[in-house]
C-alpha cells in the first residue's frame, strides 16, 4: 500500500508513514486548531515530491492561504497553476479562473476535475477546506452530500483531506456526514487548561492502518508549522 | 437453538455459542470501533463453514471490504460470487451486477433477496454496513424502515448483523429504531482514558440467551482482527 | 380491591398483592432490561389462574415470545387460541387471524376487543408490548393515543401491562405520554457499574396502593424468569 | 385577606394559613409526587366546611378519584352533586352530565361554570388535575391557554389548584405556561436516595404571603393522605 | 448624568446611585424571585418623588398588584390616574380605560403613551412586567419586539424596567432578545441550598456605570420589600 | 504585515502588534462583558492615527456610544462625519442619513461603503456591533450572511471588529456563522466566581500570528477602558 507523507515526519510514523494513497480522510475541530495549517504541510508536501495538488478553500482567499503558508516557508506561489491550483471558493470573483460562483457540491466537483486536467497525470492530492461549507446552511444534506463527494472522487483516485468544523459552543460538528464515510479521522481540539489554550491531535480512526492511539499536543510554531510536543500523559 | 459463530472463539463463549440462527442483531458505535471489522469476522467464519455470505456495503467500496479483510488474513476475493457477495451500495456503477443504484429499504432488500437465490439453499448469513445509512436524512423513519427489515427478511431466514452508527460527538444513535426491534445488541465504544483511545465491547441484550455481562476491552490486531484482551474492571 | 399477581411472588409483596384488576401500568426502561419477560411472566401467571390473556407483540414475532417464554418453562403453546391470544403486530401476515394489517391504535385496539369476545367472559390481561411502537414516528400524538386507548380499552374491564421504550443513548421515553395517564409506573433500568451490566427494577407510582419505595437489583435465570436480588442499598 | 384551609393543618402553617382566596396555584412535579392526592385534600377540607367543589380530572376516571380519596377517609360519594362535581374530562361518556366532549380550554371553562352556577353560591373551590392536558399537543399554546383560564376564571372568584406535568425523565415541565401566571407555586419531586424513593415538597411562590421556604419530606399515609415528615436538612 | 432612585438605597449604592435616566433595564429571573417587587419599588419610589409612572401587568392583575404593594406599604391607590396608570394587559376588560384588549407590542406602546400623555410633562417612569408575554408564543420574534419597544420607547423619554421570565426548570430565558438590547441586566435567582430557598440578586451589567460586581442574597419583607442581607461568599 | 493597535498596548503585544490589516476579527461573549468597549478603544485609536472610522451600531443608539466612550475619555463627537461615521442600525431615524431604514446585510453593506467613500482614502476600521443582528430572527442564514459580508467587505479593504452575542443563559452563540469564517477570534467571558462578577478575555483564534494563549483577567476603569489584570492561573 502506498502512504503519502504529511509533511510532519513525527505524525506520519503514527499511521505507519503516511496517509493511504486513496484514502478520503476527515479532519475535524474547532476554529484555531490547526487543520489549515495541517492541510497545507501536506500540500507542501506533496508539491516536493512532485504530486498534483489541489486546494479548495471556502473560509479563506487564495491570498490568505499563501500567506499563512509562507510564514512557515511554504513556498505556494511558484508552483501555482503550474504542479498547484487553488480554488477559492469564497470570493466568487467572476474573472478568476479557479473561482466558484457558486458553493455546491457538484460546481466543486466539476472544477476540482478541471484542475485534475490541467495538472496533469501524477498522483493527486485534493484539500477541501472547509467541506462543512457545502451542508451548513442544509445539515441534513451533508450524508448525502458527504457520499456524492466520496463517490465521484473516488474514481479520480485523489488521496483527499476534508476539514469539518466543530461548533466553537457545543464542540458539536455541523452535520455528521463526513466522519462516517470517511476512512479516516483525525481530530484536532483546544482546551483551556490551567487558564491556557492547548492544541492536541488524536487519531481516531484509520482504516487498514495499526496506528497510534494517543492524543498528542501540538504546538504551530513559526517557520516549521505543526509540531508533536508530546503523549499528553506524558506531559 | 443453532448458533452461528462470529468467528471470534472468546466472544462466541460469551453468548452460549453464537448469534441464535435467525437473529436480528444491531452493532452500535462510534466511527473506528471495529463494527466492520466484526462483521468481516463474522462473514469469515461463515465461509469457512460453507455459509452463503451477503455484506451489503454503504460507506466503503467493496475494495476497501476486501483489502480490510485481507490484513486479518482472511480471503474474501476467491469465495466472491460463489459463496460471498458483496453488494456495493455506495458506488453506484450501473455495470456492476452487485450495486445498488439508488440507496432504499426496498432496493436493498431486493437485491439482498436475489443475491441469495444466486448463492443458493445453505444457511444464511448477512451484513448490512452500515443500516443507518438508510434513514439518515430521515431520522424519523428508521423505526418504520427497522420494522419493515425485519419483517421482510425473517422470512428469508437470514442471520443479521447491521452496523448502527454513533454520533462521533454526542454518541447519539442516528434514529433509534434499530436497537428497538434488534433481538440482540452489541454496543461498541472508543473512549479516550489518561490520554490513550481505548475500545471497549458489551453484550447490552441478546435474547434467549443467558449472556455475559461485562464491558470487555478489545484491541484490533493485524493478522488477527478483533481480539478480547480482558474485562474491563479486571485491568 | 382485586389484585393479580405478576407471577412473581417477591414483587407482588412490593404492591400489596398485586397489581390492581383495571388498572392501567406503565413498563417502562431500555432495551434488554426485561420488560418482554415480566410481562410474559404475568401472563403466565394469567393462563395458570384461568384469565383471558391477549399479548400484543409489536417488536418480536410470535414465535419469539413463545420460545423465550420457553425457556423459563412457561409453555404458551398450549393455550394459544383458548386462553391465550398472541396478536402479531409485527409481522403483518395476511393469513394470520391474529395479525395486524396496519399498525395504528384504532386497528389494535379493535383486534383486541375481536379477541376478548373470542376468549369470553373470564377476567382479562392484556400486554401491549410495546405502547411505544404506536406512536414513534409521530411523538407528538404520545398523549392523545394513550388516552384514547386508556379511555377505550377501559370499558372493556382489561388489566393492561403496556411497555414503553426508553431510547439506549440518552434514556428519555419516546413520547411522555403513557406515564402521565398510567395507573401505576414501573421503571426497569440497566446501568454499566465497575463495567458490569446491571438491572433494576422500582415501583415509580401505583395508585391506591402502598408500594415499596425501593430500587430492587433483578437477574433473569434460565428456568425462573425474573428474580429480585435484594434493595440495591444493602447490596 | 381569606385563607382557605388545604386539609393537612402543617402545611396551612407553611404559608400564614392557607390558600389566599381567589388565587390561582400551580402543583408541579413528576408522576406519582402527590399532586392528585394533595388536591384530594383541599376538596375534602373544603367539602367540611361547606364549600362548593369542582373536580376536573384529565387523567383518572371518576371512580378512580373517588376510589383514591376514600382510603384516605374523604367520603366523596355523599357530596356528589350536591356540593361536589367531579368534572371527567377523559371517559367522554356521552350520557354522563359531568363529562367533557372534548378535551378544549372553552369546554372545560364553560363546563366549570356550568357547575358553578349548579351548586350555588358558596365560595368556591376548583381543581384542575391536570392542566398540562389542555396543551400537550400544543405547548406552544401553553401560554396563551393559561392566560385564557385564568382571566375567565378570575371573574368567577374560585380559588383554583391546577396540577402540572412534568417529564418523568428530564424533569422539565410540558409547556411552561401555568407557572407564569399562577400565583403562587408548590412543587411536587421525587428522588431516588440511596436507592430510595423519596417525595418532597416546596412552596416557590406564593404572592402577598410570608411563606416558608424549606424543602419538606413527606410521605402518603393510608387513612391520612399527605403527612409532611420534616425539613430535608434536619432529617 | 441623572440616576433615578430604585427605593432600595443599598442598591442604589450599587449603581452609583440608581438606573440612569433613559435607560432600558431588564430584570431576569424564575418566578418568585422578586421581579414584580422590585419593580413595585422602583414605582414607589417614583410616586414619592413626583414621576409620572405607568405600570404594565401582564401576569396578574390590577388589583393583585396594588394588593402586593400595600403588604409593603406602598400606597398605589391614592396615586391611581393622577400620577400612576397601571396598564391591565391580562382581563381585557372593555369599560376599563387602562385595559389591552390585545396583548400586542404596538397596542402596549400606544396605551403607553396615551397613559403618558394622560400623566403629563414630569419625568417618567416605566415598568414592564413581564415583557416576555410579548413574545412566548413566538420566541423567534423575541429580538425583533424587544428592538421595536426600546426604539419607539427611547423617544418618550421613559426610565424603564422590563420583566424577562425564566423557565422553572431549566433556568433558560423565553427568548434571548431582551437582554442583547437592554442597557441593564439586573439578575435575580433563586436556589435551594441544603433544602432551604434562598434568593439572589446580581448586576450584570449596567452600562455607562461602574457597578457592583458581587451576588447578594436578597429577603423579600412584609412592611418593608426588598432587602439586601449581605454578599453571598461573605455569609 | 501591517498590524492595528487596540488602543490597549498590552493587548497589542498579546498578537504580536495589533490586528493585521484587512482582517475580519470576531469579538464574542455574554452583554456586558466588554465587547462594545473594546471596539470603542480600537475606534479611538483609530481616530488618533487619523484613520478613517466607521461604527455599525445595532443595540444602542448613537448618543449611548458617545457618551460610554465619553467615559473612558474618548471624544468621539469632534470627530463625527470627519474622520468618524456612526451608522444607527437600531433607531431608523429617517431625517438621519447614518441611520439604517431596514436592518438587513444588504442595506448595512451599502451604508458602509457609501460612508467609506464620504471619509475619503485613509486606512480604514470598521466596527459591526454587532452582527448577530443580521441573523437572529432567521439563524440558518448566519454563515451565508458572514460569507456574503467577508467577500464583499474584503475588496474595500477594511479591518474590521464583529461583536457576536452569546446567550446569556446558556453561552450559545446565536449562530455560529462568523466564526467559522473570521480571521480571528477574541473570546469575551464573564463568570461568577466566589460570588463575584469576573470578566476575562482570550485569543482563540489569530490567523498568521504567533499569538498568546492565555486567560486575562480584565477589568473595565472608569477614564481608562479595558485594562488587563494578569493572566488568570497566575492570580
Ligand atoms: N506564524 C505563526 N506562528 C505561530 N502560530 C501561528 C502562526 N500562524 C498561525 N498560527 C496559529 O495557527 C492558528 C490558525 O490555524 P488554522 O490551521 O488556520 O486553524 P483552523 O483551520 O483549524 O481553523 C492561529 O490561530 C494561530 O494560533
Ligand atoms: N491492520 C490493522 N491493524 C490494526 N488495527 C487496524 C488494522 N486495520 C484497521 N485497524 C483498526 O480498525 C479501525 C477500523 O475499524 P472498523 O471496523 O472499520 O470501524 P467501524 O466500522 O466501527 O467504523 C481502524 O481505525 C484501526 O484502528
Ligand atoms: N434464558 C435466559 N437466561 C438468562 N437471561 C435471559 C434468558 N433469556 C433472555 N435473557 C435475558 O433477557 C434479556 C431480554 O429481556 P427482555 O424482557 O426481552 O427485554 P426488554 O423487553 O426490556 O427489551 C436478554 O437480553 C437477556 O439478558
Ligand atoms: N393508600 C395509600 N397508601 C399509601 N400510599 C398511597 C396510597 N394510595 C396512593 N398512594 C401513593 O400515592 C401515589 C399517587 O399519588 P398521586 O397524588 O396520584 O400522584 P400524582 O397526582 O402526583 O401523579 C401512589 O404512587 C402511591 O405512592
Ligand atoms: N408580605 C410578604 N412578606 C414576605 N414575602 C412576601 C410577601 N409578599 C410576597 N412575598 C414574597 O414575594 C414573592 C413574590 O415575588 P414577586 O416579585 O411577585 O416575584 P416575581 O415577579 O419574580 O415572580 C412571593 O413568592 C413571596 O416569597
Ligand atoms: N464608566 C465605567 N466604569 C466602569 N465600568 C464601566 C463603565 N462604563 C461601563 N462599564 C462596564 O462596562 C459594561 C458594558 O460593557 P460593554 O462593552 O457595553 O459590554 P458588551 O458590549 O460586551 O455587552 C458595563 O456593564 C459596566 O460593567
Ligand atoms: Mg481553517
Ligand atoms: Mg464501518
Ligand atoms: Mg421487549
Ligand atoms: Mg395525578
Ligand atoms: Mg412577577
Ligand atoms: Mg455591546
Amino acid at each position: 500500500m502506498v502512504r503519502l507523507s504529511t509533511g510532519i515526519p513525527e505524525f506520519d510514523k503514527l499511521i505507519e508513514g503516511g496517509i493511504p494513497q486513496g484514502f478520503f480522510v476527515a479532519l475535524t475541530g474547532e476554529p484555531g486548531t490547526g487543520k489549515s495549517i495541517f492541510s497545507e504541510s501536506f500540500i507542501a508536501e506533496g508539491l516536493k515530491e512532485g504530486d498534483a495538488c489541489i486546494y479548495v478553500t471556502t473560509e479563506e482567499s487564495r491570498d490568505s492561504i499563501i500567506n499563512q503558508a509562507k510564514q512557515f516557508n511554504w513556498n505556494f506561489e511558484d508552483y501555482l497553476d503550474k504542479k498547484l491550483i487553488i480554488i477559492d471558493a469564497l470570493m466568487k470573483e467572476k474573472e478568476d479562473e479557479w473561482s466558484l460562483s457558486e458553493l455546491s457540491a457538484e460546481e466543486l466537483v466539476n472544477k476540482v476535475i478541471e484542475a485534475k486536467q490541467k495538472l496533469g497525470k501524477p498522483r493527486a492530492r485534493l484539500v477541501i477546506d472547509s467541506v462543512s461549507a457545502l451542508f451548513l446552511d442544509k445539515p441534513a444534506m451533508s450524508r448525502k452530500i458527504s457520499y456524492y463527494l466520496k463517490r465521484v472522487l473516488y474514481k479520480w483516485r485523489f488521496t483527499i483531506l476534508a476539514t469539518s468544523q466543530y461548533a466553537i459552543t457545543t464542540s458539536q460538528a455541523f452535520g455528521f456526514g463526513i466522519e462516517h464515510v470517511a476512512d479516516g479521522i483525525i481530530r484536532f481540539r483546544r482546551v483551556v487548561r490551567d487558564g491556557e489554550l492547548k492544541r492536541y491531535i488524536l487519531i481516531e480512526k484509520m482504516r487498514q492502518t495499526n496506528h497510534d492511539k494517543y492524543v498528542w499536543e501540538i504546538d504551530i510554531k513559526p517557520g516549521k508549522g505543526i509540531v508533536l510536543l508530546g503523549k499528553i500523559n506524558e506531559r
